[in-house]
């Protein structure tokens, strides 16, 4: 459940339905883990938001800003999430000049992924489904997500953790609420997302520790049947971590000598890369 | 300007941040022109409002509740907006069972299209931004509009009165927030919109009217070259009716004398096919 919100800086739970993001899922947003009053990843959760706010012609707030509406959270372990709309307007697509954009943090209780996961992987459906062909919003991740909540509704069963979606042309573009990584033949990939689909930190981040030990990694294009003639499969995204498929449409992936390379290198960039948000709001305090 | 809106009946301006509509674009709305007290095409709107709920799988509001609420608003001449959400969730694309979706109405004045609009026609260009490939979304007035908000961001001379979105082979889809028809060879078509776009309450109306009048009609995926060969284009949606377009990209359309049989067959429709919305605000003051 969702602790606490602020809107602009200040608590508030509504926001006016003429805001943008209520009439045309007009913004962005970025989700983020937050461990010992840290925020994981903080440098590119931000420059990532940056880029999707150019991408989408949203002025971005300054990275300050943020950082102090996050520490009024005053989270310690906890998901935070950034969300930046365009504005408020009246009515109709076209936006007037100089709109000030709506930017809201919010505190939410981290999501428990047992220990289980990791070790023993998890089981992927695949998804009817389509990832939209949509070359100018590919990579951003913005509030039009009513093709994951499809996705998502179609399974009921507990045991299935993540559904693939696939473009239109058959290749693999993402999980429902991850990204993918394939290996095959000692190359670390994920789908290209040039047309379809949001690229994620995480995502990001395992490809700098791959490569930090050695490991050769690409981005491509992957049809189904190809990933599963692969040796591994990780979804991964802000809040799992890196998370190995053992099941995958009932082809079964043995676990891999990968994962402990890789998920003890995003162990190491986790206390590395992190932002110590605590202190900040120490520092509004006095 | 919006000059009043309800949620759930009740008068409110804003929207709880937990809507599924503020974060993911996750509900359906409809646009619908009222002249006189009476909401011009209300069945078919209801129609087809009841048809995108259930593609989306959100439950739609009975038509007495609608029109409880629309007439709650009083309007007169006015554009009315229906927005139906999935409801309210926490976190997460998944959705539990029994959720209450959101109903929002909204009344806001007419915009103005002057009658020289209908007399010369406007001018269209094309805009780089596509239209999405998403069957599964396709047809479907959705919340999810940041592509037509990133076509509208492409032009700013007042000239140019809408854009035409193609898809990624090419066909033309609709345009910004407009249907496209065209005519050629005597027949009135308009693009397919399987995989693509938004199928409009009054593309269909003309396309009755059209029928009515004794001419041929047809759905079918135009090339941007084969509608400029074309004999006349329109624009149409729920506030502007028909409206020719003079000059698309450059190529020059004539007045052609369709336009007068459509936009004739269309005033009539617009008459038969209204309900009265004032004298339901009677009753239920009554």
């Amino acid at each position: 459940m969702i602790k606490m919100r602020l809107l602009n800086g200040q608590p508030q739970n509504r926001i006016s339905m003429a805001d943008r993001a209520f009439q045309f899922g007009d913004g962005v947003f970025r989700t983020m883990r937050c461990t010992g009053g840290a925020i994981e990843f903080w440098a590119r959760h931000y420059s990532h938001l940056e880029q999707d706010c150019a991408a989408l012609g949203i002025v971005c707030p300054s990275a300050s800003i943020l950082l102090e509406d996050l520490s009024r959270l005053r989270p310690v372990d906890a998901v935070l999430k950034i969300i930046i709309t365009r504005g408020e307007t009246a009515r109709g697509y076209s936006v007037p000049d100089q709109l000030l954009p709506n930017r809201i943090v919010q505190l939410a209780a981290l999501p428990a992924y047992p220990e289980q996961l990791y070790q023993q992987g998890v089981k992927v459906r695949v998804c009817s489904t389509q990832a939209s062909w949509q070359p100018a919003l590919a990579g951003v991740k913005h509030l039009n997500r009513l093709e994951n909540v499809l996705a998502r509704r179609e399974w009921h069963d507990p045991d299935i953790f993540e559904g693939l979606m696939l473009d239109r042309d058959g290749f693999v573009i993402e999980g429902v609420m991850s990204n993918v990584l394939v290996l095959s033949d000692n190359i670390l990939s994920t789908p290209k997302l040039e047309q379809s689909g949001v690229s994620g930190v995480m995502c990001e981040v395992i490809f700098d520790a791959a490569v930090q030990h050695g490991l050769q990694v690409e981005k491509r294009a992957w049809t189904l049947d190809e990933i599963k003639q692969s040796d591994a499969i990780w979804l991964t995204n802000s809040l799992m971590g890196l998370l190995p498929v053992s099941d995958l449409c009932g082809r079964h992936f043995q676990s891999h000598a990968a994962q402990l390379l890789l998920s003890g290198a995003l162990k190491q960039l986790r206390q590395k890369e992190k932002f110590a948000i605590v202190d900040l709001a120490g520092m509004t305090k006095g």
